[in-house]
């Protein structure tokens, strides 16, 4: 962690700390965090550069690499982390957000970086986001290269934090996937989300505050409250408060990802499309996997739509299709494979513990009337 | 800009938009930065990926290229800028702080991405502060990649902002610097700084704070008031507010430094230690580029002190040694290089329009009493 490991001692710092910015606190940070970055190290890494950058060789082999790249923040899935006390989980969150738009483009994600913004630098608690910044590299394979506190006294309340985080990711030149490979007929497969991952939040956030929600009720409860005793639950909601299951970790897909392209090409078939479903919902991004010419249809009875968002949508307002286009709708990424390669790539995620469905067909444009539509 | 191109458009946008979450703003700030963002465009760079991520290939004719790269934010200096409603300087800061933490590295910055986070989403504010990260980046020579704008509203207010940045270089495995080069009796090169650069800001607001000072007060009337009418500024503060002065952007030394390697190279010399001049100022950051063996030892005497460190310091009550461990203390980079390099080290940097003095000498920590001294 480059920047945080920084010698900053000596000199005005009894002046700087009564400003607030509190340089020991950065650096008990810096201590508490330093096992769990340790642990996503790759052997690429080269060390002890001083501290003012971090460096990386790249995987052995490739002819004409290509990096890839992507940042993102989580949003303001964090005033619900905030309200609940809890730090270890929205770092998690932030490299899926960045690490999954990577394999959009066939690249595996080689290193990460993050940036922490908060008011008031407690050291345990940066620390606790950073660890769940680790636990999310290592399920996305890449390393936690460095990253940055920045300590905001008096423009963030003490409390307040925020996250971006950066992901680099390389890819032999001729594996890029960039948007033209898929096919019309070609079949989009849908793998299930965690639940609301990271986006929409803004929205959910109106929705508790209107309706008065208590974070802490019994997730069940309130289901059983809003949408009627029949109401079927994942079972992984089972226990939880509502918070709780808002709260719920972004699944992280590149790792499933990568494998289930190297399958399928083993079985001489490609992925021809991935798309990460983050803002903009099914509409606003499996599109972009896609040819001009060609759009999305997709069948929404071909998968269950997740409690959560239809706890929200009776209490929003929010139609299926809505909850499709604010929300994952229960896809956290759709790829397109060739139609005689659908039941393969079902049967490689499930190896991967990751429940699919076949969710709809690439069709012209023209003939849909658009990029996108459903039945 | 990959994630704000997204094709955010069809479903529940209008309930979106009222959770605060303005999707045309986002799109009309896009198409306003469209031209700034084109104009740092590399020919390594790849497009057409549909947006979930941005490509770019190495520079040709690299052996065993090394990937270095760095996160930042520019502090509380935002505040400034929020105060003055200046929203064009803070992404040039943004690209100084992480672009020249990879020439410590000897590394040559490729691309760059940002995070920008809003209270409200103003479209020609965000497409002000990217048009100021693409100035910036283009000083640097790197392309800016990429970016998020999220907005933040209920979290922060709809004026506030906040901003990081990730800078990703390369250099030959055989050329990266890694603070091992220098030797006991190398001369330090320290080039000036720009002002205060970025950081510090949490004391300097603390001090405009209890000192009641008006931003908008001409900075040379200031000057004169609490130093005295004999007091000396920099040309270029010449009919501006104190304000203004603050925001100056941090200079950006990359290509200056990168082109000073080569000259000293075909001197054969070589630069033997970079260190960025940030947080922690001169005694956190110049023994980084040092082996742990060696120190710094530091003359003030041969540089001057900017006016608005001596403004600062004589308000704050802060004295010469804290001035340069809290601020940059005039110099924005310090450079080892052998004592008879020096002298051209010196020519190269003035061919740059960057002034540079003989401020030290390397020697051993053990004869130092520590890794750093002033005399």
């Amino acid at each position: 962690m480059s920047e945080r490991a920084g010698a900053k001692s000596g000199g005005a710092w009894d002046a700087y700390r009564a400003a607030g910015v509190d340089i020991d606190a950065g650096e008990r940070a810096v201590e508490l965090m330093r096992a769990s970055v340790a642990a996503t190290r790759r052997p690429e890494v080269i060390g002890g550069l001083g501290g003012f950058a971090s460096a990386m060789r790249l995987p052995a082999g490739l002819r004409e690499p290509v990096l890839v790249s992507s940042t993102d923040g989580v949003g303001t899935k964090t005033a619900i982390a905030m309200a609940l006390g809890r730090y270890d989980t929205v770092g998690h969150d932030l490299v899926a957000m960045c690490a999954d738009d990577l394999v959009c483009a066939g690249a595996e994600p080689l290193f990460f970086l993050d940036y922490v913004a908060v008011g008031r630098l407690f050291p345990e608690r940066v620390a606790s986001i950073v660890a769940s910044v680790a636990d999310g590299c290592e399920l996305a394979g890449c390393s936690l290269l460095g990253g940055e506190t920045a300590a905001h006294p008096g423009l963030m309340d003490p409390d307040e934090f925020d996250l971006a985080g950066f992901c680099v990711g390389v890819v032999e030149r001729d594996r890029l996937m960039d948007g033209t490979a898929a096919r019309a007929g070609d079949a989009l497969i849908g793998i299930a989300s965690s639940g609301l991952h990271s986006n929409g939040f803004s929205l959910i956030r109106r929705i508790v505050a209107e309706n008065d929600l208590d974070l802490a009720e019994d997730y069940a409860q309130l289901l059983c409250r809003i949408l009627g005793p029949e109401t079927a639950a994942e079972p992984e909601t089972e226990g939880r408060t509502l918070g709780e299951v808002l709260l719920t970790p972004t699944r992280i897909y590149s790792q499933a990802i990568l494998r289930l392209r190297k399958r399928l090409n083993e079985k001489d078939a490609d992925l021809r499309g991935v798309a990460h479903v983050t803002g903009g919902g099914l509409p606003g991004n499996v599109p972009r996997m896609l040819p001009e010419v060609l759009g999305a249809h997709v069948f929404p009875g071909n998968w269950p739509m997740p409690s959560v968002m239809r706890l929200f949508g009776a209490l929003g307002g929010l139609s299926g299709s809505e909850l499709r286009s604010t929300f994952n709708g229960g896809l956290g990424m759709v790829c397109a494979v060739p139609a005689d390669a659908a039941e393969a790539a079902i049967c490689s995620l499930d190896d991967d513990g990751l429940e699919a469905w076949e969710v709809g067909v690439v069709s012209e444009t023209e003939a849909l009337g658009g990029r996108y539509s459903e039945s």
